[in-house]
């Protein structure tokens, strides 16, 4: 327990160290050199191609402007600028909506902090029981200023009960106005999306076998018989990961192939030679190009045959397919309603979009898929619970005795006084340390294992798993002293009645540890987050060492995206603490507005300038949030009321009691009002988007649109060259494609050609990735309409050219963008 | 606590007293004058008419033959004669499912009872502790066979926890195989139904208001829009309650003059004379059949101009409509989509069917509808625990002191000592009785607050709302002694694990208790039941009293069907007894098997002979049969886990802790794999019915069909004398009806003619009954052809006749059935 200079003191070195981590960032983001790192977003968008730089070769790297370092704060204002339209433009839904949480807990806790400064802290204060009353607890001046400080019995707890309906209320009301504003965006920005693949197409799985018949084939009669109408054609699903493994080294040796190709162009005079032996080091040496030719044209034909095998093989198709209608109408109606007598057979589902797909997991049955969910909620459950004890044998194999005996070699080094002390004071903390490190990816995997088909859900599934072990094991762990499974174990042999109240009577107690924790986790962090250490560190040595062509110095780069699996949780737990504590310890609220301000500045600026999305869910995520920050509003109700009683405050409490219950009935209502918004697509939408694209374009061929849009990866594999051959050997009713393999995707608008974006594959590392080379192109972001009040579009096009020649113009009434993808391209808004 | 000879006793008692009921049932059913009181069925099928006679004024009411007393108890075989798909034919699917309960009971408990008797009753018998071991439990012989007999710590405790593996293994697989069947049961029911109006239509609910817009236009706009190759037309609904009032006055002075003219035809001198004050006991005398003929003009002028402005007032119609599809499949797809942006607005469901339909609840606003939900729920939790309190306080009100107060010149009466006694003793037990006499009613009015739009969910929601008041107040009440408040206390504040443990501790204990209750809530219970003792006490008085014409017999007649809201809960009860005391004290399941085999018998009785299903909801109670039990699998296993730690078994308690896991991990499975079939219309099912339909049937006009299915009751009302032009007024865009207004329900079948049955009013009293003249048909019920192998189906249907010639037969391999509606009749299988 801290008093307030104890505080003071931790705030004034997070203050520090979150200004020298500002610093920090202000000085590398200028350097020519970091411009990569600072920058990828608009690298990406073919916006920036090369840094500014101030001439001469010390230029390229370090930035000698002086000036510049002047406005070194300028990001701030700057990342304020682009509004919120212009956000969704140029970076997605996901992006500009994970923003409003931030603006949410600013616009929520604002009010909140000076209500209850200015009503409860006085309140709190006047009655002074903790001065004159010597307790067993631990009495310091934060505990002044909370509710511990009235009198048991008091009648001021009807100011905290009132206070605690107003709050309930004032979150509630901003809760549903952001709910509803989220929904009606959502709707929107879908409905102003152009054409795209996933608006036509229904994924379905657990095709049922039929003896004799192939699944392609049985998809095929099995729609043409039950959507006669709409029903346009499918596309089957292989397992390849043994195939993708080969697409893999192949790029890797094509890479190399680049690699060398380059340096002879440079220095045409010397042909590089290299060794054929392990890594290049021994064996005899030959003409380097001559022989990563060769490897290629050796590896292309075992991919060829691969392939075939594949192809051939019944066994390896999926009995899974994306089934694509003519209609967004036709697609809305497969996708909402149950299709065969056996429920558990043919299930739809929407399509993800074709970047967000989760391959591997198409494939499992039903039967598996429940099994997995039942098994891995078990374990989430002893993760959660008993995650110290793995840890703790860990700890007890790595202290010395087990060493010894596991390693009678090493004794001499470890009873040097030096190393013993160091391993005994090191490694167990660092085995609690790597796991907390590793523990969003073991989530990760753990999802992954339960079978979701996108990659959208599968990091929203992470995020509700980390969420559980935060509340858990930060909140309630830290609030109930001793690890997580003496609690449940304390809980199990506690009645309902006393648990909320073990948990209160000691809540205001810990409020000068969450405050240090805000600083530390919160202030500091944030920090650090747009320092991007890690990858500005990777990003350089990658360059030093790996970069060899200019694919991989992109491939370096590496913006990442919003970390949903672990941004979302740690949000929701600040707004757990802030609600527990606005009644409780009221002074914690100004600390938690500061970190949600600061971290607005923050990933406002990484969203514009840092992070590249891999999918768009269009907000998929906000239903979550809002039923986690109703859970928050049920806890801290559960906890106070917990408190009261232990406060003797009889009369007041049962008034409480309500309040529970209408919070449960408003997150019903707001479920039922705008939950089917994020699952469903309403007819109504569908209709009049196919009504529209009938009336505003002639006859396109929808059925080459939506041929190729949910290619199996394997066929998107490294060069296209027999495509055609391809297709036509794997669809026993073939949709005769009458585009040039070329235009895989043959869109008029930009939108479809960056769907399959190469940070694909750093995600799923079995597939192959999307290295074609007619993939690599980069157009700006597709344009988003909305909110510009009267937006002219003038789009051209070339697909002769698609990698040069791409420039479209946006007139809205009060600026002109323009944007050309090539060297001469005016930089946006800066 | 009894005793073996107290049991003894009991059981004596109950028996003679089943007996006793069943003996009477036996001599009552054959006198025809109870005739109709004991086959009312078959009249309502019209297969019977008149009682079978033996001639002479007597032989019209008394049996006069001696030899049928002696083969009195021959409805037992004969109520085992009807097969299952007969029973489906002759009473709908309900209750042939229904039955199914009962031998799912005896396939469950046989197996389980025989070998609990075999191997548990021994491994508690030998223990012995009970006999040595003096403790502050009252022991009994019933101990001695139990649980408790086992020593603490003993090692046997493994052979209860293997069987309660093992019988909770046989039991999921029992009822596994049991939703498979009723699942496919179900499926193949709704395949094997003629086209019926609920198969095309949609229920819509809050449909928005426009302003200068009638819903019946915002109705159709919306759906030719977004449904432009399914939609057909749509009935509007109209808020007709004052209506209605005015119609049963209308039946009500029908009926007087229909008895009047038939007193004048028997005695064609005498003009019958009626007195026109209140009552018809003062006032001038005047021509009854002048008058009443007066009376129903006045009245029908009364009722077109109330009913023209209903039609004309906007405000009389409701937000809501009848959408009918021109196929399946489109009414399947608008059925389970979303329909609008604003998921709270054209909320579209299945439409029930017509008779099933509850009028009134169908204008409520979804906001209404969710703070309904949850003011009721609120409600039956008080209810449940809480219903003591008003029943104290009336008995509180009951006592002499407070009679005294209210009414002091009751206190020469009251004073006076048998009143004063009878007065004391029997009043408060009277307070309760009438309570828990009126508890179904009292729920089934509850529920219908609640806002569910079908009677058969209605009745669902009530035997939801009475089973929880039943595990409570008497499964959980009398095993922990107390009122239900009490028992809420105390759990609120025990630890959870000690719940489980002091509920446990008791259970052995209560098998006396549980014994007597079953003999005679279940064994007397139920031979009380085929007694229909009631029914026959009220029929007889009607007749007497109330009864003038043939109309107001079948009325009397009142079969009434399978009381769902009771029969289910208590159904249930008795698998959660058998199920928590099969390891426990395994003596109580003989009991249960004589009552589900004697419920079995008494219930395929009634159901063929008595009871007349108001609606057919195609076995939709059954997820939630199946739910329940599953809940007693749970409630026995935490059960049997505390009741182990309280034996200090902790070497195998531990060894339980997965079966819990276990079963509702099967649950949920149950529930993915069948739920569906229960709630949606597969696709494949509505397009296969489509095709066959087309493939079979000529062009039928589907819309002059569907006009009239799902017609307002107000349209039914007295005549239909100017049903056409009330048609053309309510309908803005109207659907010209080519058929004559006499033909409603023009269908070729005549499973729809039979749909408003007349028994519909005593359900719903706010509505008009269906007395119109050509809905009073009676044809047998739909001709229901699964699993006759190769019927041969001949319909011959007079459409001019309706009342008289009607036959049909059907040829299945082994019999050939004849019926005709008139006197020629042959008695069915009898």
């Amino acid at each position: 327990m801290a008093s307030l200079g104890d505080i003071g003191v931790s705030a004034l070195i997070n203050i520090i160290s979150a200004f020298t981590f500002l610093l920090a960032f202000a000085v590398l983001r200028i350097q020519p050199i970091n411009d990569r790192v600072y920058f990828p977003k608009w690298y990406i968008e073919g916006k920036r191609t090369s840094p500014r730089s101030w001439g001469g070769v010390v230029g390229k790297f370090v930035n000698l402007n002086i000036m510049t370092y002047f406005t070194f704060l300028n990001w701030m204002p700057q990342a304020l600028k682009m509004s919120e339209s212009e956000i969704i433009t140029h970076a997605g839904l996901d992006s500009a909506v994970f923003l409003r949480i931030y603006t949410l807990g600013l616009k929520i806790f604002t009010p909140v902090a000076i209500v209850a400064l200015l009503i409860l802290i006085p309140v709190n204060v006047s009655d002074g029981t903790l001065s004159f009353l010597s307790r067993d607890l631990v009495v310091d001046d934060i505990d002044k200023l909370s509710i511990s400080n009235v009198r048991p019995k008091s009648y001021k707890f009807f100011v905290h009960i009132s206070m605690e309906y107003l709050f309930t209320f004032w979150v509630c009301y901003m809760l549903y106005k952001e709910y509803n504003r989220i929904a009606s965006m959502r709707l929107k920005f879908l409905a102003a999306q152009g054409r795209r693949a996933e608006q036509f197409t229904v994924l379905v799985r657990n095709v049922p076998h039929v003896s004799g018949r192939s699944v392609s084939d049985s998809v095929e009669t099995f729609f043409q018989r039950n959507h006669p109408d709409h029903y346009l054609c499918h596309q089957a699903m292989y397992n390849a990961n043994k195939f993708a493994r080969m697409v893999r080294q192949r790029n890797r040796l094509q890479n190399w192939l680049d690699y060398y190709q380059l340096k002879f162009e440079r220095h045409p005079d010397k042909r590089p030679k290299t060794k054929r032996g392990c890594l290049g080091i021994c064996g005899k040496k030959v003409d380097s190009i001559d022989y990563y030719k060769e490897q290629i044209k050796y590896l292309d034909k075992k991919l060829t045959m691969e392939r075939q095998k594949i192809l051939k093989d019944s066994k390896s198709v999926m009995p899974a397919a994306f089934v694509s209608f003519n209609s967004r109408w036709g697609a809305a109606v497969c996708a909402q309603t149950q299709q065969s007598k056996n429920p558990t057979l043919w299930l739809t589902n929407w399509a993800p979009e074709p970047r967000d797909v989760y391959w591997r997991n198409l494939a499992i049955p039903f039967v598996s898929l429940s099994i997995r969910k039942l098994v891995i909620s078990l374990s989430v459950f002893a993760l959660v619970f008993f995650y110290m004890i793995p840890i703790a044998f860990v700890q007890s194999l790595a202290n010395l005795e087990g060493l010894e005996r596991v390693a009678p070699f090493l004794r001499p080094l470890v009873e040097w006084g030096f190393i013993k002390s160091f391993l005994q004071g090191f490694l167990p903390p660092l085995a609690l340390k790597l796991f907390l490190y590793f523990l969003p990816a073991i989530l990760m995997i753990m999802s992954k294992i339960e079978g979701h088909v996108a990659l959208s859900v599968l990091e929203r599934r992470t995020a509700a798993k980390y969420y559980y072990f935060l509340l858990v094991n930060v909140f309630l762990g830290s609030i109930v002293a001793g690890t997580a499974f003496q609690q449940l174990h304390a809980f199990l042999h506690q009645s309902a009645t006393q648990i909320p109240r073990n948990i209160g009577v000691s809540i205001p107690m810990k409020a000068t540890f969450f405050i240090t924790y805000i600083m530390t986790d919160g202030w500091a962090g944030i920090a650090c987050e747009i320092l991007r250490l890690k990858p500005l560190v990777i990003f350089h040595l990658k360059n030093m060492f790996i970069v060899k062509t200019e694919r991989d110095l992109e491939k370096a780069m590496n913006p990442g995206g919003v970390d949903f699996p672990e941004a979302l949780p740690s949000l929701q737990l600040y707004f757990l603490l802030g609600i527990v504590y606005m009644v409780v310890t009221p002074i914690l609220l100004p600390f938690i507005l500061i970190f949600f301000a600061l971290a607005y500045f923050v990933y406002r600026h990484q969203i514009i300038n840092v992070y590249h999305q891999q999918y768009e869910s269009a907000a998929a995520f906000w239903p979550h949030v809002h039923a986690r920050i109703i859970a928050s509003l049920l806890i801290s109700q559960l906890l106070l009321m917990g408190l009261l009683t232990t406060k003797k405050a009889a009369n007041s409490t049962p008034l409480l009691i309500v309040l529970p219950v209408l919070t449960l009935s408003f997150h019903k209502y707001c479920k039922n009002r705008f939950e089917p918004a994020f699952r469903n697509y309403p007819l109504e939408e569908a209709m009049s988007k196919d009504t529209q694209d009938r009336a505003s374009e002639s006859e396109i061929d929808l059925k080459s649109y939506l041929a190729d849009a949910y290619l199996h990866p394997i066929f998107r594999s490294f060069e296209e060259v027999d495509l055609v051959e391809v297709r036509v050997d794997t669809n026993p009713n073939p949709n005769p494609n009458p585009n040039p393999p070329k235009q895989a995707s043959p869109s008029p608008t930009p939108s479809e050609l960056s769907s399959p974006s190469p940070d694909h594959d750093h995600h799923d590392e079995d597939e192959p990735s999307h290295t074609v080379q007619h993939y690599e192109v980069r157009q700006p972001h597709p344009i988003y309409q909305y909110e510009l009040e009267q937006p002219h579009h003038v789009y051209q096009y070339d697909h002769e050219q698609p990698h040069t020649a791409y420039h479209y113009e946006v007139e809205s009434p009060s600026n002109v963008y323009r944007y050309d993808s090539e060297p001469h391209y005016q930089y946006y808004h800066y």
